[in-house]
Order: structure tokens, then sequence, then C-alpha cells
């Protein structure tokens, strides 16, 4: 040891998320790989989220923020405006199936198992990103099915990371 | 929405890992399934434990820890230990393929695709948890495989979720 091989980042596992928040009057969405629950009681979850994106800026804002569980069976070309489309010139929200929160946040159905909205309690400066710890005040399952993972996505789904992710890195 | 549906939880996606730590001569590892990598640039992973782990009393005075990335071929005897004997009582590590880090944590390699080390910077209370950050100081691949996820566990080893688990869910 005493190297750092980041090779070894590749190994590790994760579902493929759409969070979602909204302020002043406007919304967005975006792919992330960094939901977690931490807490049971009561039920709390972690999301991180990089400085850049304008979803960061709306939960900055709101001190709310939305989750959608994807399924497994969606398309790149359903996933494609959240993953690699900024929000800031565009509403990715329009063209797809959701409704508003009790926080006032878009949460995404379509293509997903599952939504949840939490309202934002404590967050930490990580550097290039921000972890939000939310309190879930809602959730709903939406259907049976399985969700789609990180790998899953890579591997079956051919997608690709964008560089404001954690987990990106830059071709060698 | 309004309502709070924890089914939600059950198709949140995770790896499980091993997390190591030692202090003053003591030294445990634990199961855990909420590491993440939360920035690239500096190379940063999250763990989230429950504060009556051992674990975490050690993670808190050595302000390190391990983290290895589980092999999906191992068996739940390897890991039954991990999971559900508490390293107060029993060295769970004397019976393991394991190296000591340079931070002078212990690093479970047996059944494992990769380790990491990192010192904490930073932690969150949670509540029941504590989130740590810290920067990964040296890292490694040891052999190629699939990772254990958390579906794998429950699904195909037939694994349970202890109580201290940010994913437990009490029977009805």
């Amino acid at each position: 040891m005493g190297q750092l091989d980041t090779k070894v980042f590749r190994d590790f596992s994760y579902g493929l998320y759409i969070i979602t928040s909204g302020a002043g009057g406007r919304r967005n969405g975006q792919l992330v790989n960094t939901v977690i629950q931490v807490t049971s009681e009561p039920p709390r979850v972690a999301v991180t989220i990089n400085k850049k994106n304008f979803t960061h800026e709306l939960i900055k804002q709101s001190k709310a923020f939305g989750a959608s569980i994807l399924d497994e069976a969606v398309t790149m070309l359903f996933l494609g405006p959240f993953g690699f489309r900024c929000g800031r010139d565009v509403d990715k929200l329009t063209s797809v199936e959701h409704k508003t929160g009790i926080t006032g946040v878009p949460l995404v159905t379509q293509n997903c198992l599952g939504i949840l909205e939490a309202r934002v309690f404590a967050e930490m400066d990580l550097g290039t990103h921000t972890i939000f710890i939310g309190d879930v005040v809602s959730s709903e399952v939406l259907r049976q099915g399985n969700p789609l993972t990180y790998r899953y996505y890579h591997q079956n789904l051919k997608g690709k990371t964008p560089p404001n992710a954690p987990s990106y890195q830059a071709p060698q």
C-alpha cells in the first residue's frame, strides 16, 4: 500500500436515481448514483451533488429534494437529458411524467419504481461536491421491477459517466 | 404523496464492504452497505456507521478507516462474524487474511476485490449513525471478479440485515 489506484473505485456498487428539486418557479432533475439511506429511525437519506449542477443550486434554495428510483427497463433516450443536458437551458421535466410533492419539488414517476422526497436538515461541503442529508417526508412504491444499477447502466445501456459525477475518471 | 412507505427503500442499490479500523491495540471489521465515493478530485469516500458499533468507536479514535470491496464469490460462513458478532468480544481479524495500511488500520484482503484506506477529515452526526468522510490515502485492486451487491447478499446468499444497519426494517 501507499499507492493510490483509482481503478479500485470501479468495483463500488450503486443504484441510479433522478434527483429533483425546484425553487422560485424553476425546477430540474439530474441523474445521480449517490443516494443512500443513512438512518431508519427516522428515515433519512443522503445525496451527493456537484456544486456546478443546477439541481445543487435549487436544493440550496428550497432545502428539499426528490429522488426517483429508476427501473432497469428504462432507455438511454429517456435518461440522456438527465445526465447530459443542463437544466438551466431547458426544462427537462416538461416531457416526462411527474407529480409535485408536499415540499413543492417535482417527482419523476415515469420509468421509476418508487419516489421519495426529503427536507434537508444538514449538509456538508466536500470540495467539488456537497452532501445533503434529508428527512424523508413522503415516499411511495410505484411498481414492481428491477432497480437500475450503475453497473447495468454502463454494461448494458452503455451509459457514460458525466465529468461532474463523483465517480468520474478522466480518459487516460 | 404525504404518506411514507418505507418499502421504497428496498429498491435502493448498494455494494457490500467490510469497514475496518483500529486504535490503542484494538481493531475490528464490520459489514456495511453504505460506502460511496463522494468526490474524485481528490478521491474521497463516505461511510455511515451506527454509533453502537465497535468500529464506530475505533474510527472516532484513530480518525482512519479501511474499506474492502467484497467478492460475490464469498460465503456466509466468511461474512457471518462481520455482520453479527461484536468486535468488542472477539478479534474477528485473527482468522482472515489481512494486512496493515499506512494509517495503521487493518485491511481485509480475503474474498475481496480491492482495498482502500482513508483519513477522516469530516464527520456528521445523523442521529443513530455518524457519516465519516475520508481522503483516500492508498488503494489497491486485488483481483478481478464481480463485486458483492446488497441484492445478491439477500437474494442468493440469503443474508439478513442486522438491526444496527441504516436499512434495517423491523419485522411487521
